[in-house]
């Protein structure tokens, strides 16, 4: 088969997915690379089409076997891809987050992200989450789209292995959280409890709350929650980045369940 | 005073310090934004030019008093920032890094950077430093240069507040700070150490070692070290990114020594 060109109408259909508009419509993503299209793979009928060049469909051999992958040259690649160096590897998959009425009901480690607006920051804290044996994480609020590109590579894999769920609304999912049995602790600059004196509140149910990478969580939503939990600064800087919170965060919530042997 | 345009040969050369091999030449940088300039001019004689647009000028005049700013259009300012909006405010700053063996002599916690390579990486790592209450980074071997403007800028200021050191020779740097005393641990996915059940380790002059974001430490890096201490992954995530990693690391060396009473 002649590899398909950047003008032929199945690539420029897969490409319209770079937009979000398109993607929630369409309920499609692009996963990008042998990891991603790996991920994606393990889950029959997610994968609507997978493209791969020559070179790329030869090297990915095991990995494409019963994927029927289609050829498009080099050019038609890159237009489906953003990152720097395409791997040669793009797929088609079907959007697969889950409802969140489920995830509570569920036991474990529960992660929030409110407002959390940079793609590459969202891909970080699932990896993170996952890491840190959190059972599922959700995109609340105006949070940026976890099936961006960027997203997908940060994660390193972990969209595809960490349920997820996205809601619009972070008020309502914090009370519904609390009614289902859940202590939602706010990770807060300003908290009333330190990270590393909280074990008693860790060794719970806990939902993990975490706001947005510049201004933080809305006071509205900080108060909102059970607790308001610190991350003590020793220097002289003013805080941590957001992914850097949300790691040390799930990671004293992971240390605390296993040394009450959960 | 007329502001300067992009043309003028003033800013022509302070746009030189874009470029790596100027900034070592010349031992000179660009610092970016009111918080970088603020923390500049936070040490007397380290600022040698200060250019601002008008309107920057003004809503910063409080910050630079006594700083005798450059106006510059808007242009001209943007050709000295690589910012995607920038601040108004830009700084050549001379060089500050210190020698590693007065780091070496001091007490504290230490963090070597081998061979990292992404500059908004280490600019993390640098706040994550700061926030842990390190005592000094050392960025060694072929790391990036910690006054690119992308290091800076993820530093948040902490560039200005936690000693530095850039040193060639890692193996050599590792040796040496054994010799001084320093408990050296590598950071190591295949560690044979839990980093959670490493308080007896954390309780003492710790230099914490990581590597390249991508690859990892070298073995003989790695193997020179004292102990290697893994973080548990708990979900099916396959490691941490660089930066998450170090947060992690010295968190827990600050929580230990904390609990210890030092």
């Amino acid at each position: 088969m002649t590899p398909l060109t950047v003008g032929n109408a199945r690539v420029k259909e897969a490409r319209k997915l770079s937009r979000r508009s398109v993607r929630t419509e369409r309920r499609l993503f692009l996963a990008d690379g042998p990891k991603a299209v790996e991920g994606a793979l393990e889950v029959p009928d997610r994968v609507v089409e997978v493209f791969a060049t020559p070179s790329a469909a030869e090297q990915h051999a095991a990995l494409l076997a019963g994927a029927d992958a289609t050829l498009v040259d080099d050019r038609a690649l890159a237009s489906l891809s953003d990152a720097v160096n395409p791997a040669g590897l793009v797929a088609v998959v079907r959007h697969f987050d889950q409802a969140v009425d489920d995830m509570l009901d569920a036991n474990g480690m529960l992660v929030i992200c409110a407002d959390i607006r940079d793609p590459g920051n969202a891909g970080t804290v699932l990896r993170t989450a996952d890491a840190a044996g959190a059972h599922a994480v959700v995109f609340a609020g105006q949070s940026v789209d976890p099936y961006n590109p960027k997203t997908v590579r940060a994660s390193v894999g972990s969209l595809f292995h960490v349920p997820f769920a996205i809601d619009s609304d972070p008020e309502g999912l914090i009370r519904n959280a609390q009614a289902n049995g859940w202590v939602v602790l706010a990770a807060d600059g300003g908290g009333e409890v330190d990270l590393f004196e909280a074990d008693d509140l860790l060794n719970q149910r806990v939902a993990w709350l975490f706001g947005n990478e510049a201004w933080g969580l809305p006071a509205e939503l900080a108060e909102l929650a059970d607790h308001r939990v610190r991350i003590p600064i020793h220097g002289r800087a003013e805080s941590l980045n957001l992914a850097t919170a949300a790691a040390l965060c799930l990671y004293a919530s992971a240390r605390s369940l296993r040394n009450q042997g959960h």
